[in-house]
Formats: structure tokens, sequence, C-alpha cells
């Protein structure tokens, strides 16, 4: 097969912002076209959509299950590789189960699903079927955080002891939602988002985060979930302690009322020899603390001396900034990677199969439930088990 | 009364940090002098000190006892008008007790004591006594964490509705108390330093720093505190989630074992409108992040337009600056300008009241009681009462 | 005409580094594909090349010259709509002025050719073919160095007084060229690369830089330019002292031997009421300094109130960096939407307008002489007239 | 001796700034104590700053003539030992030769003279009496930089190839000499400040820091200079291009009207291995860049591995904050050494002696004569020879 693997869309229609994203992290390396898509439960926003980005009519579709059996009838080579899908949390499950249904692979936005059952019906499901399905934890894509966790893995800190980890956001400090803002709207409405708001929203990506780069297991947690601002029906803030499986603490902390605050996804991992810390706000560089030497300064660039991993990851040269969106294709690239070795018939590169997968998304499902309940019990310590 | 005020020092001898800063901040300003001191128990250590010092033989003492009969008999004007306590915690109490019974004002090292029992007695003492007790939680002094309490009494951010507040330090990754190190030695035995290590050592200044800047005082809170390093007696690392009079959570961390971290004491608070940040590695530094329009960059300067009290402890231009021996320098000028108003009978001015105070000091402890107790109960939920 | 514009290459064969960002700029906002190159001077390379990018063998080329024939001779529609050429300089003018008698618009790498001559050849075949040509300078695609020109032109400073350019490398401290390095090999042989080697390279950036950000024009400058590395033929160093048309003075330095820099492109200009910096380190930020008030960062984002200039080039929300590719696509997008307006023969949008064109390409041109002519004479005064 | 020893002071009344910076820089580490002082031209102005300093009313004197020839006059043991002269400089020569004429050692403020001649005339003094004067370039005094010259001189770099400085202020930005401030009237005025202004008042700080740091010299320059602000006498800011006498060059510019800038005095200095850079917005760190390893970031700490001149003159450990009062005092301390030294007849610590001299104030006034020369020539390259 030498050609580029073909991408069909479940919802992004051109109002949506993370739709866009994934569209532009598809196109960014090349390996991928988008030939099709059922962009909006509207069917005449989805054909505006697909229109604005040059699909041929018959390849928009008006719904999600249209866009899959038709799809599904085309000869191969012709019908899409795999589906992406951008809806929010509730319009995740049913796309995903009838395209893995209908042998499409899967890439999906976290969190995998509005709930715990869904999220294991589609575990099952993608394991039983044989299938890839790529979850889009975007920071995992970021080079520096696959070189730290390269470092951590490859014992340079010693025995990890102490985890920070914090994503403060401001955007939901007003009542955004009643404004008409769309994400606003969804996120903090249980019907759509889940049981949880803001750790469901952002909370996931701190916990997938912690344990992608430290590689420990959270064990045992005490959540504390708040909402803040009043009248709004799900958290938008809170802190977790946490406990993981080599006896070290973490600290959690994430907030969508953090008023002031963008996007600043931040880890910090501390071992016997040293510290690492990465922030979102300057992704290309990585810094090394030591107990007995000047803390080094670890940049990304192609001609820099990383981690294979890291390198496979990175597209410029040191000082010419890549960001979300590099971090973003580097999962849609390992992704087709994964997937192009497979109708290849090939091994593929085990430094690109590090892309999050269905049972990450279980975890992250686990992990919103059990913050809920330790929260809802008063902010008491529970095992993390599922 | 026109005249430097004199100062004696209990604690302090050559080779030990804290007492050098006290004497430095304590001369910056040309406000005080220091005439007397006892600052070893061992009478030879303390003669080499007060000698290296330019003190006269007659006025260098063998033991605070003897240093506090003997000034107390000398003449007013020659004797000593305040003593300053620089040693390990467990010889906070009784030198601060006998000034206070000689009438002696005191300015004393934190925590305050190494009991809740100490504590309280001092309490009362300087009550009964009507002195001046000062307690050096440095940070205070800074004036742009001044002018962050001033923001926030003043309204500017709305209600706050969350706090981050860190004290990340990573000197105690190893058993340097092994090594002979002094001050890790007497930190890291609850006989000197009582019952918590990392909590009462850096812990509690990141409680007061909380408390001093957003006004807010702890309700309700949830420890988890660590012995990290292997065969340690003492807590060095611990956090805390913690619930404020006005409905708003925060959490608060504090390692000595954040390998490679220095001093990097950090306070976030978040309101309706926005929120402030001030961190101990650019103390000069304040900034304010707003909902509706770009953060911006506060400078400490003389030349800059800041709140009186903020304006009243900064002694450069912007762009010169200034650090932690001039916030301790704020301490003791401010302390010695409350002294000053007392013995010449005259108001003192009402921005410079703000140095911390006995009452401080026992809720400090009553912090380190609490969390030690929260921590040995499991980690759970206890209100901050006593 | 409803679909994607078509793009030829020329040079960007598998082992070069800018070819391939050139194509991901092309790429990531899914207006524009790729149909068809002559990728290296090497045939075989250039067949490589084009396979590895899933092009079908008729449109992979052996040179150039056969490509913009071949291409030529195919219906409209199906040849390609314009020719990206991202050669070094030495193979610039040819293939430029080739597709431009051809009637292809025209996207080149910087500096626009490799002399004077060359460049104002490429002035006249644009201006009286009514062509499009578009010349990388990638720095100016970053939305906040638009947002920093915005608010210049609309006088929030004030007139502008000072402006500082830096663009500090480290390289080419060594030797680099001796090993094979191929971008370093062409950049240090004038056959190569010009009478200029890092004022020719990025030297121009910084020049054009200064120029579109302030909107002021260079009138007068003195130069000192040096070969520092032992042995090199080109100068690998220089500052040049400017005098620019509104009476204003800056001072631009440039160097490839900054031992341990990356390529942080920097810019100050000060007004009489304040000033702007931004930082090729942190690009989505700009510092605004105020002489009466405090700093602000204005922060890139979608979320953000910017300029619409700034705006349009803008894909993510605040705290969601992006970077150097996005910078380069946007100029990808922007010469794509004005190329788009004449093929339809519609307005385009005035923000769209700022891609640098054959007119700042001759001016860089002209830029790389004037500063080898006054350090030739010995770093001499001259005026800026070509 | 083993007593404090005794400094007067000339200038430094109430209301200037760096009269009180020169005092604390005196006090803080208890090794000197203030005696007597000339505060004012204006006597009841020195009367009532010197009783604001708690001196005894016979050591307040009416001017500084009065004042050198009372002190001369008491016992040794008595006198004052030094004179520290803190004056706008037209007032600089006249109490300096005095001072030294009656056998007082001087510490001054720089630049050390209004003219050449002054100068010569100072250093011959102090040559042919065998008296020590210093200089306070303030910026010497930083331990980071004492570092930075330190490995500069021990080759850790390689050979310097390139050196930029930079000092920018924008205070001067209007014409604040206007609204009475006193630092501004004297600065802008030719009379009571020299041929130069910003060169003089700024640039020279940046010419000594680079010439302290590197080791290097200045050998030929070309220089411009100019009057921003209309209406103003003198020189508001001015770049300088420079060659040293290894061969490499330099840039440094200096302003005072980069409106929104403090006092960010910031150099770099790049060697064949690498580059090392400083700031004074950051003055506790020092980067090192490194061509073939991640930079490093260095700490000022006393508990960190730092040559011994940079720990000599550390007092607190990594991460407490030292700023330019310390490091102003670093200058007195040292002073006080070497003329403790000299009284008590031992060697002093050959780390000590580098606070700046009367040399290297001729040479700062040697450098204002040649950029004003070379600017006033029109911006020539003109050697730097006197």
């Amino acid at each position: 097969m030498n050609r580029k693997l073909k991408m069909g869309m479940v919802g992004g229609s051109k109002d949506a912002f993370i739709g866009a994203i994934h569209r532009m992290a598809a196109n960014l390396d090349g390996q991928i076209e988008l030939v099709c898509g059922a962009f909006s439960s509207n069917p005449a926003k989805s054909r505006e959509t697909g229109e604005s980005l040059y699909l041929p009519s018959d390849r928009i579709y008006e719904n999600f299950e249209q866009m899959i059996l038709a799809e599904a009838a085309l000869p191969e080579g012709e019908r899409m590789d795999f589906v992406s899908i951008v809806t929010p949390n509730h319009v995740h499950y049913a796309p995903a189960a009838l395209a893995l249904k209908h042998g499409f692979h899967v890439m999906i936005d976290k969190p995998l699903a509005l709930s715990m059952d869904e999220a294991k019906s589609l575990e099952s499901q993608v394991e039983s079927g044989g299938l890839l399905l790529g979850l889009t934890h975007t920071y995992t894509g970021y080079p520096m955080i696959k070189h730290a966790r390269h470092m951590i893995k490859s014992g340079e800190f010693g025995k990890i002891r102490k985890v920070y980890v914090e994503y403060p956001q401001g955007w939901l400090s007003r009542r955004k939602e009643e404004t008409g803002h769309k994400g606003a709207s969804w996120r903090t409405d249980p019907a759509r988002s889940g049981i949880s708001g803001c750790m469901g929203d952002i909370g996931t990506h701190a916990e997938n985060m912690v344990e992608f780069v430290t590689g420990l297991r959270i064990q045992r947690l005490c959540a504390q979930l708040n909402i803040v601002v009043e009248g709004r029906p799900i958290d938008d803030d809170g802190a977790v302690l946490m406990e993981f499986d080599n006896g070290a603490t973490g600290v959690l902390t994430a907030s969508q009322i953090a008023a002031g605050e963008e996007n600043d996804l931040k880890i910090r991992a501390y071992g016997e020899k040293g510290g690492v810390e990465w922030s979102h706000s300057d992704p290309n560089s990585l810094w090394l603390k030591w107990l007995d030497r000047p803390a080094e300064l670890l940049r990304a660039g192609a001609d820099r001396e990383l981690s294979p991993v890291a390198q496979k990851n990175i597209r410029t040269p040191a000082g010419h900034p890549e960001g979300y969106i590099e971090a973003f294709a580097n999962l849609y690239k390992n992704f087709a990677h994964q997937l192009r070795a497979r109708l290849n018939n090939t091994t593929p590169d085990p430094d690109l199969l590090d892309v999050p997968t269905v049972s990450d998304g279980v975890r992250g499902m686990a992990f919103i439930e059990k913050v809920v309940e330790s929260s809802n019990a008063g902010g008491i310590w529970i095992p993390f088990i599922y």
C-alpha cells in the first residue's frame, strides 16, 4: 500500500474548535487525507462544512450511521481506513461502537466515553475486533514529554518519590455556558459531559500525563471537587492527593476557575537524584534539576541529542518552536504508522507505539469515577481499583 | 529618644546561617545596633562570635540567662532594648519567656516554639506584659507580598475562590543530618524541631503566607505528611487540602525532598475577576492575571505606583533587585518603628504594623498540630480549631 | 473554483530541512495539495522523494525545466497552480524566472536571489506578468508580530525612536561545512550563497522584521561583518547601526558563532509612550512596556482580543502554543487566499495581503549589498539607496 | 585594630537615592560605621540628614572642606578612616582630591570625575599617596558576575569571540529634568554631568562590565550617540561597535529613552566552546550555553559549588535572592577588607582585590571621551588610546 491513509470524521463542524485541530493534525505530515465526514447532527451544517473542506458531495454524510454504512460498502482502497470522532462526550460511544463493528479503526477525543460502562464496552470491542483505537491525550504527543518519560524509565532520577501535576484554566470563571458558547455548554452539562466537568475535561489529561511520564500507577486517592461558580451543576475545580504503586505520593490540581490562567498543564516529578519539570507554556523545554550539579535545560530540536522516541516526534531544529498542533499531529502520525504497518503487514517501530489506547481511556474513566466517589464521600481516601 | 535601638542576640554563632541573616537585616537600615549577645551554648564560641562582631567583652555573655539578667541590671539607654532569638526551635521558649519576664521586647525566629503549650504561654506573657513580640515570617516582608495583600483586601480580584501555595525544597533529599550539617540535624530531630519537620520548618511559612496575603482563615484541612527518606524520624514532605472561612479552597504543598529545588515559595490566589501570583525566585514582580484583559506585571520600585504599604518597604528604584535580606530587614525596620513609637509615646504608622505577632506564631503552632493530627489519622478532614 | 490549490515544488529532497517545512506549512490548513515536484538535481533522489510523498510517478520530474514545461502543457485545473522554490540561493533565479515566464505564480525561500541583478530581474518579471510572488520571511507569519505591527501603525507607542533587533545562532561556531552538513556547506560557499553568509541568511530576516514591524525604512547604515571561524570564506557574524527615515536609530546584530544559541530572533521597538518586545523563543507572547503603567503581556489566542490581522492568523485558543510551522503556514495560507481570489476574480481580504513580496526580496538583496559595501570600506556610514 | 572601620560621607542628603544606598551597603555586614558627614551643600539639610542618622552634632559638617579638615585633626582611632563621596559628577574631584591630600582613603561613585584631566589627577594622587580609592561600579559586586569572569579567565569557553552588552533604561523618555527631579536634572546638565549623559551615566557601567567580565580591552570603537528627546543638551541614547585586543568584536548599547525599560544591564559573551549570559533582572543566575551539551543554569548560593571569588561574595543559600544592595555591599566589604589589611599590616585575600580602582575610573573617562569623539566625527572608527 503506497498511498495516504483515508480518514472519515464524525463531528467537527465549522464552528467547533477541536474538530479543526484534528484536521490540521491529520493534514500536517502528508500521511492522511480526509475523504469523508458526518460533521454535525445538523445535515445542512455537515454539508456546508464538507464543502468548505473541498470534499465531494457524495462523501459528505448526514449522520455518522449513514457514513459508516456507506463507507463500509465502498471497495477497499476507496473507503475510509479509519474514523476520527471529535464530538462531545455523549456522542463518543455510539459512533465508535458502530465504526468498530464495521471494522473501522478509530481515533477518538478524550475522555473515551460518557461512563465506565461505555468505556469497558469499547475496550472489549477493540480487543475482540483486533482493531486500533487511539485516544487523543494530546500532551503525550510532545517530544519533551516523551523524553522525560524515557529518562524516568531509564532511571536517571532514581526512584520517583514525589509528583506534582497541575492544570489551571480560568475560562469558566463566569457562566460562559449561558452565553451560547458551545464548548462551555456541553462541558458543564452532565448529560453531555458525564459525571464530572473539570476533572473529566482536564483532570483526566493530568492523570494521564502523570502515569504516562512517570510510569507509576495511582493506587489510592483522596479528592476534593468543587462547584465554584454558583448555579453550575458540575465541578469546575478540584484537587486530588494520590499514592502510587511504588510508594510515591502526588498532588493533582485542575481548575477551570483559576481566573486569568490559560491552559498551562505542568508536571514535576522528583526522584532520588533529581527532578524533571515540563510546562505547556514552554513545551520545547525540559528542565532537569539535579541534587549535585547545576540544572540543565534540555531543548527539543532535530539537531539535539535526545532519546530516539523524542527525536522521532520532532520536525524542526532547536529554536524553531513546535506547539500544540504538532503534538496533536504526532498522535495522528504515529497512529497512521501503526495502521500502515498493520495494512502492510510489517512490524511497526516500537518507538511509535505510545499513542494512548482504549485501556488508557478506561483508566481515565475510572479516574473520573473514583475522584467523584471520594469527593462525594467527603474527601476520603479510596483505593483506585476498577 | 534619638538614637539607634539596642539589640541583644540569643544564638547565631559564627557558623549558623540564620543568625548572620538576622544581624544583616538589623544592620541594613541603620536603625538598630547590636550591643550584646549570648551567641552559643558554648561560652568560648559565644565569645569568639562576639569578638568577631566587635562587641566589647563585657557584653558578650556565656548564656542567655546571664545576658538577660545582666542587661536588665544596666541603666536604661545603655541596656539592650530588645532581644533577637535565633536559636533552634527547642531553645525558643526559655529565652523568650525570660526576656519577656524582664521586660524586654522580643524578635524571634519561626516557628514560635516547640509546642502549642509553649506558644500559648508566650502569648499570654506578651499580652499581660504589654510587650512587642515579632516573629520572622520573612516572606511577609516582601513589598510585592504586601501589595498583593493590599489588592486582595481592596477587592480588586473580587471574592477569592482558590489558593495554591507551594514550598518546594530539595536539600534534605539525602540524610544530610548524618553528615554533621547543623541545620539538617536539628530540623530532623523531633526533640529539637518539634512534632513536624517539613511542615514545621517551611509548611508554616506557607500557611502564614496564605493567610497573610488572602486575609482568609483556614477552617478545615486534610493533610498527608510523608517520611520519604528512609530512617528519618520526622516528615520531610507533605500536602494539605484546605477550606477557608469564606468557602474558598486551597492546596498547600511543602517538601524538602523535591530534589533539585531551592527555596521557591510560590503563592497563587484567584478571585472572581482575576488572579495574583508571586514567586520567591522573582520577588520583585507580581503577576496580575485578569479575566478580560492582558496580564500585567507589577514591579517593585521606589519610582512605581504601588500601595503605600508596599512603598514603605522598598529601598530602590525599579530594576534594582531587592531580595531576601531586604525582606528580612523590613521586619526589623517595622518592628523598630513600632518599638520606637512605644518608647517615644507616639502613634506608629498603621502601614508598619504588619510584622507577624505572637498570635500568628500560635496559629502556626496550631497548623503544625492539626496537619500532624490529620495525617496521623490517615489523612482525614478535621476542623482547624484550637 | 472550489478545490484545493495545486502546488509543484522545486527542491526539498528527503534530507533537506526546509523543503519538508514548506510541505508541512502548505499541508496544514487543507487549502493546498502537492501535485508534482522536481525535488533534486539528482533524478533518482527526486523520484525517491516524490514516491515517499505518494505522488504519481508521472508528476515526479527530473529537473525543474522539465517540470515547468510539462505542467504548462497540462490542462487548467489539472496542472499546478503555483511553484514553491526551496533550493539553495544559487538555484532561486532560474526556476523562478522560468515559472514566471510560463505563467506560474511562485512561492520562494529567502533571500530572493543570489544577486541584486537577479532580484531586479525577477521583480520586473513579476510586475510585467501580473503574477504573485511570495517570499518566505517566515517570522512575518507570527500573529503577535502582525499585532505588534498593527499597534505601531496605530500609533499606540507614539513615534518610534529606537529599535533593537538581534538574531543569534551558534551552529556555525565550528567548521560544520567540512563535516558534510548540507545546509552549512552551501551557506558558507559564496558561489551558492551569494556575497554574504550570516547577513544573507539571517541578517536579512532581521532587516525584514524591523521594517515589517515598525513600518520604518532604513536610510543609512554602518556595518561590521566578521569572519570569526578561521578559513571560512564568508561572514559568519556581524552588526549594523541603522538610521531610519523618521529619524529613529537602530542596532541589528546577527551571528552564527554565538556558541550555544539556537535561533532566537528578537525585536524591541521603543516609542514615545512605551515599547514592544517579541522573541522567537516565546512567539505567542508580546510584551508591551509602558512609561506610566505596568507592563502587559499580550498572548496569542483565538479567544483573545487582538487586531483582526492577528486573529486571522491564529488557530488555537490562548495557552495552546503555535509555532514555527504555523507561522510558515500563515504565509502559505495567505498566499493561497490571494491566489484563490485572483482565480475566482474576487477581492482578497486586505488583512491577508501582507505576505512578503518580490519587492521585499529586492530590498533584502539591497541590504546584503549595502552591509557588505559598508563593512568592506572599513565600517563606514553609507546611504541605503539602490 | 579590632573595631569597625569609620566612614565619613560627602553628599547623600535625605532625598538622594544613591547616598542612602551607599549607607545601607556600608551598614550591611557590620564592618563599617558611619561616623560623620557633609551630606549637602546646604548646611541645614546636612544637619537634618545627619540627625536622622543619629550622628552626634559635632560630626555633622557644613561642607566637605570643613569635614576633612576637622576629621584630620582628630586623633587616630577616632577620626574617620575613609570618605565615601556620593555627590553628582561635578562634585567628585574636589572632595576626593582634598581627602587624598589629607591621607584619607576614598570610596567614590562612578564616573570617577567630570573630565579626563580630573580623573588623571586623582590617579596620580592615589598612586603617589599610596592610598586606596574604590569606585562603585556596582555590577562588579554581583557574585555571578565574578563567577563568569572566573570561568572566562579559566578558559572554560575557549577564546572569547563576541560580546554583547546592553543597558536599556526608559526613565528619561520625557523631560523629567523639567519636573524638578534631582537625578534627572544634573544627569542631563553637561555642567554637572560632563560631556556625555547616557554614556557617562550607564554606558560606562556597560564598558566596565565588558572589560571586567571578559578581561578583554577595547582597542577600537565606533559610536553613535543620540539626543532623542528634543531640547535635551546631552545624549540620552547610544550604541558602540567595539574591537577588542584579542580580535573579538562587540556591541554596546545604552539608552535612557527605551520607554518602559527599568535597569536591565545584560551581558553575553561567546567563546569557541560556549557562551555565558547574565542579566540584572535575574542576578543570582548565570546561564552557561554550550555547543555540545544542554545549557546549564548556575545559581548563586552559599551551598553551591562556585569559584571562591564568587563564594566570598555570597551571604545566603541558593533560592534566597540577593540583590543590588548586596552587590553594592560587596564593594564596601571588600574595600573594608583591603583597608583593614593595610591598617593591620596583613596580606589581603587576593579574591577580595577586585574592587574597581582609580585606573578603572580613568579608563571609564577615556571611554566617555572616545565615544563622544567618534560620534561627533560622524560615527567613525577610532582607536581607544588615551
